[in-house]
């Protein structure tokens, strides 16, 4: 798993591409001109990780809302999604927007979108280029849409290229793992720019969130994106922010959380793991982990799994016979106790371990 | 996305590998003794689309309950897992189980290993041989972890060879997925028997999840994987069932439930689209989907992607403006109705389309 290197592009307060970190973005729900609602949305989405805030611009009123937003918050960059009229996507500049979003698509005026990037290029403000399979130009429909994302995407890079902006992210997006997987392929192995990636309508719950997982994590393994985005059916950004991060952990990418090792019990389970493995995260849940501190630990129901990633974990408690437990920690046995007391000194041991890297 | 072929493994009713179907593997909680119980588990896990049941088999009782679940439940391979007493491996076989697992970190005997190899040929019975990272053999500790999985599984592979046993199933299991990956491509590569694929203790939750579609979708998109199994903390094989389905549906790999593609909502949205989706999905929930029907459904909010996606399905919904919404169906838009009525619309045309599939 090696990161494809991108050209590093300045993204307001962060740098997107280059060896900087994959940045999680969420978008909005609220419309930007009820800009108490849309910054308390903002707020949620950033206590729980998000790092780019998108937000749909199609009317004045959201325009004005742009404005209050980033003088309230000018740490996080804000994003203007545009579509159809793009004088929305000149006055979100004017506004102060760290990036405007156009699709190929549905910015179809050449001229006008040949001043938006010069006036883009002139504000340092980034282009995000982002095509979608629901809304590919009319010339591209019945073709491979694999392809047509790749085509539309391609050719407004040219139209940036020969005005001289490079401040560039692009992006592709389908509704199908495959053709999202082949048109980032492609987008990897022919620009520069660095990509933002995701499954466009991954759709709502346990389906949604399997979708997204399985295409973006395939492509992270392949080392594509710069930036992500999970695009689930919710009412809030909250959730996207959440399944983003734990697709980065689950790759040992970035994380912000304890890495849990539990096993799915069977006979053989010596004791209520899952019951134990709950209260565990649920005592956890309101715990800040610093990013990058990475904690293992591992809660086992028998002997089969159990001291093995016990003592492969930071801390681990593998359940044993007549309601004992034996507790690890950084690869030695500790002490035999029994279960339930075993499950609060894994407890204890974690928040010191927490408390110490916060001193650190 | 091109599957890797293997040899072909007659497992009870089924056969593993070649071109036949991905099946889905999942895992008793109960103790086998318990045969009622056990059966009741089963029956769930086979509706919600478990094809290979597997349980733990460590004493005397579980063996005898062994027997009678095979007798009252025939058409499902029943696989008996087991460690260190080797002995309940021959019993298991004499039970009437279709494959014993194995583990080369737990199974030490070689004698009696090759013992239980000549009768599980004689029998007909598969040997599935899984390492994990829990259980590493004493002797492979130390080592880089998924070359110890492969070492480990490569021996217990020699040793079925020289005894003539070809009917072998073979997994490696890491808790991290980019070990995961790793020594199920060497496996690929090296050996022409079928994998059973999985992340081992992926863990609880949304955490669990996300973890083994990750996995498990990088290994079938690189076509490797002939068996499945997701391992997540929970009381029941129900949940680690639907979402190995729902990980082969995200790839359109196999499918027995509608792909619903759906927008994340922003503030363009032109009405309540979570809502709508939730209503469809929970109207939908009884109804049986005949595996390889694959009906795709798009509900969406707005203009911008709506109308595409609403297009590309088989049946979809655009909320547009006036609290209208525009339906479609394979292609086409048939009228413009009140939103409401657009769910309702789009759900008789659904149960009309599945029933005149059961027909066929």
């Amino acid at each position: 798993m090696k990161r494809k290197r991108t050209r590093e592009v300045p993204l307001g307060s962060l740098i997107v591409g280059g060896e900087h970190p994959i940045w999680v973005e969420a978008m909005g729900r609220t419309h930007p001109g009820e800009w108490r609602r849309c910054l308390e949305e903002m707020e949620k989405a950033v206590s729980s990780g998000c790092e780019i805030f998108r937000v749909a611009v199609f009317d004045e009123k959201a325009v004005e809302g742009l404005k209050i937003i980033k003088s309230q918050k000018r740490e996080i960059p804000l994003v203007a999604d545009i579509h159809f009229d793009l004088s929305f996507a000149f006055s979100a500049i004017e506004a102060g927007v760290d990036a405007v979003r156009i699709n190929p698509g549905t910015a179809k005026n050449k001229n006008v979108v040949k001043s938006l990037i010069n006036l883009a290029r002139e504000r340092n403000v980034v282009l995000r280029l982002g095509a979608n399979t629901g809304s590919l130009p009319s010339y591209l429909r019945g073709e491979e849409r694999s392809n047509a994302l790749f085509e539309s995407v391609g050719e407004y890079v040219e139209l940036a290229r020969a005005q001289g902006m490079e401040n560039l992210i692009l992006s592709a997006k389908s509704t199908e793992v495959e053709e999202t997987i082949e048109v980032y392929r492609r987008l990897s192995e022919t620009f520069s720019y660095p990509l933002h990636i995701g499954l466009t309508e991954a759709g709502e719950g346990i389906q949604g969130i399997v979708k997204s997982a399985v295409a973006i994590g395939i492509l992270l393994f392949e080392g594509i994106g710069d930036t992500l985005r999970v695009s689930l059916t919710s009412r809030s950004p909250v959730l996207e922010t959440e399944i983003a991060w734990k697709i980065l952990e689950s790759l040992g990418i970035r994380s912000k959380d304890i890495t849990l090792i539990s096993c799915p019990t069977c006979a053989r389970r010596r004791g209520d793991v899952v019951s134990f493995v709950q209260r565990f995260r649920q005592k956890m849940a309101g715990l800040k982990v610093r990013e990058g501190v990475a904690i293992k630990v591992a809660i086992m129901g028998c002997e089969v799994n159990g001291p093995g990633e016990a003592k492969e974990a930071d801390f681990g408690l593998a359940l044993s016979k007549n309601g004992k437990a034996v507790l690890f920690a950084r690869g030695s046995v500790l002490e035999v106790v029994p279960q339930e007391e075993g499950v609060e000194k894994l407890l204890t041991m974690v928040k010191e371990a927490l408390s110490e890297e916060e001193r650190e």
